[in-house]
């Protein structure tokens, strides 16, 4: 077990895919999404690797690239299970360095990079134990769990001690929730029938098209113009029907009052919840929102952009949120994930995680597993974001079968890239943006 | 008035002060900073440049600096005019980058970036216009000086036309206030008196040389050691007395809980208020804080790390601080400063800025002079935080006389740095950091 594995040196490369030549992954906010990651490699003086990564939007990457490279002393010449066997300590250390602190804390561009390279260790520590992440959590007691996981700051919703009691209570439950989740695996939701910027034929297709794969649940955006909101919302309810589930997406377009005037507008459509309504850091705003919307059967959904645990530990407190949107890769790494989990099973919510992008899926899948076979045990009406695109660049692409996640049993947290795309895609140099470079094809925001 | 000047080229650089060396600065999170800033220079096609920095601790700042260089497009090439007579629309643009907002949004080194480049922009307007940035804001019309404000996310505080209101009402007075502060100046406090790590000798000289120069108002680091913070904080009232005003300063380290009991240990040295009790991302954390040092007559100040205006909005609505201590160099630059000073006195809640740092007295001084002039008229119990240090560098520096700030009268925003700082001090080829490379004594947080 404590096999002596040292970390020899951090690579960290900027890669990125053209997808704002599609209008894939379009939305009020971000109209122009090039998906691209930060990705993290962990050379170690045995045979095995780690890889990380943090989903991106393109330009700025770079900026995350730098993020990594000021951290990764921290972890050059460690030995990896010196970190994970006192894990908290180490990602307080990484989070509080007295210099790079004042630059977040624990927010934007550094946390990003923080998840990056967390993300490798994970990866790193699944494929040492030879088990996919999901499972090296799951085998873990409930003390060894709670040992990565740093505390501060939100003891006052959840202490150590009431984790701990919390993940020993469903212990008996374990195997015969893996076997389940191994035979059915865990639902999931289709956001692709709905960026905005795709006709409406292509909708139509596309409903189709997800309808016949078995999804029930389908996500639309909205929120740049209503009266083109309400066209594809009856458009996606015709190809739909009403029993299967509707949700719609904002991308934080909206002020507060302005959140709930549209929503009352969509509610015709029976939307199941409408998500980041309004600024991410505005907590009091989504439980106005939250509150207002109510009557009127819609829940607020938020979490994709949620700074970090403290944020989220406001928003399940104040009734902010009624769907809990973690995301793999923006918070700190599944170390931070893991206490929202538990915040979010202490106030009773359900927790949905944010995926697509780069390596999202891939990645959170895990984590929900993992919360329905030590903590949760329960999969009504909750679903893992699913969006089909960017899979194939990865060794061990998730594996979506009816509408559903299928736990991967390749050891680590499926988050290696093949060398032709990490050669092809790095920006500036790789030949897929030398080409669009030289046909100026190349997006410029302004 | 409108006369073209085009901004033709943006300049980004990392300079860095060696501060660890001495423990100037150290507090109970920040033990080893080296005070840095990333510091942007605005050519233009005239003989105008603008000046502009965001403070920094050390490492880190090239992360800044690479997030400055991907926001400069968004510059190079304007007319500068065309920014400020629709600033709120370019300032939103700046922070709302389609590829860029997923890396904040506004907040950490994206915001910081923004800060930098914003200030710069001030600057330049103040040298066009022949003033310094207090009188060209305290000579703006209500409608001009509020066309510079995104009020995106905060109109369920304050709307435009409620801010255009509240300048009007005090329109009359300005002339007044103006002359009585060019003649008495802004009070100011210091935190020079106890920084951890300072000596008692050091400690007590520090005491007597500020109250020799006039100051009646001290701040004191704590956090890290109940019995030392006790003996500090008693060493200092023997020095300054009771009828001078105490503050002390936690720099988040504590959790909610902890917070409140450490403070009602230290509640016999009669502090005024507890500076960030607990991560400034905890708006409900601080209320309850708020609410429990209440009885014992301790405030809660906070803000010099508040991530934007939806923060510090929510801060304001939640009773959560009752001293709002912005920072001129971590939200995104003036126009988003104006925003939260507009809510403050909407909701009643003294500003007192932080300062110190590099460049933060230089610069914060012209808001507090406009708040004065224009929006407040009153400065009791109110003061701007003062640090002598770093001080040096700037061609026209903060001028403090019997703990006053006198206002600069030279145009800009006093953003401007002398050629040989720039030179000696850029990180890491400057001849400061190449000798103390040399020398081994470059810092290492690890």
């Amino acid at each position: 077990m404590a096999r002596q594995v040292k970390i020899i040196g951090v690579q960290v490369k900027d890669i990125r895919f053209p997808t704002s030549l599609q209008h894939d992954g379009s939305d009020a906010m971000h109209t122009n999404p090039d998906y691209s990651c930060a990705y993290v490699i962990l050379n170690t003086d045995s045979e095995h690797k780690g890889y990380g990564l943090t989903f991106t939007c393109g330009n700025g990457t770079e900026i995350v690239v730098a993020g990594v490279n000021a951290m990764k002393n921290w972890v050059v010449g460690k030995q990896a299970y010196d970190i994970f066997n006192d894990f908290a300590s180490f990602w307080r250390k990484l989070t509080s360095d007295s210099q790079l602190r004042w630059i977040g804390p624990e927010k934007g561009v550094m946390h990003l990079a923080t998840a990056a390279l967390i993300n490798a260790l994970w990866d790193l520590w699944g494929r040492l134990e030879g088990k996919p992440v999901w499972k090296l959590l799951s085998d873990m007691t409930p003390e060894q769990l709670v040992s990565t996981i740093d505390f501060r700051y939100i003891t006052d919703v959840v202490t150590e001690k009431e984790a701990i009691e919390m993940l020993r209570k469903d212990q008996s439950k374990r195997a015969q929730r893996e076997k389940e989740l191994l035979a059915n695996g865990y639902p999931a939701y289709t956001t692709q029938v709905g960026w905005l910027g795709y006709s409406d034929a292509k909708i139509k297709m596309l409903c189709q098209k997800y309808l016949d794969q078995g999804f029930t649940t389908f996500k639309v955006k909205v929120g740049q113009n209503l009266e083109n909101d309400k066209q594809r919302c009856r458009m996606v309810r015709e190809c739909i029907g009403w029993e299967n589930t509707l949700m719609v997406d904002a991308n934080q377009v909206w002020g507060v009052q302005e959140a709930i005037d549209w929503m009352i507008e969509l509610k015709e459509f029976k939307p199941l919840w409408i998500e980041e309504p309004t600024s991410p850091d505005d907590i009091l705003g989504h439980a106005t929102i939250a509150k207002a919307l109510e009557p009127h059967g819609i829940k607020v959904a938020t979490g994709e952009m949620c700074a970090n645990r403290i944020m989220f530990k406001q928003f399940l407190q104040h009734n902010a949120l009624q769907y809990c949107q973690i995301d793999s890769a923006r918070i700190g790494g599944i170390n931070e994930i893991l206490s929202v989990y538990l915040m979010a099973r202490k106030l009773n919510v359900k927790v949905c995680p944010h995926a697509g992008g780069v390596g999202l899926c891939e990645m959170v899948q895990h984590l929900q597993f993992w919360d329905y076979i030590c903590l949760n045990g329960d999969k009504t009406g909750k679903w893992i974001e699913y969006v089909d695109q960017q899979h194939e660049h990865f060794k061990v692409p998730t594996n979506v079968q009816n509408a559903a996640y299928i736990p991967p049993l390749a050891p680590g947290y499926n988050t290696e890239m093949f060398e032709a795309t990490l050669k092809d895609n790095e920006y500036p140099m790789g030949k897929v943006w030398q080409e669009l470079i030289k046909q100026g094809k190349h997006y410029d925001p302004r």
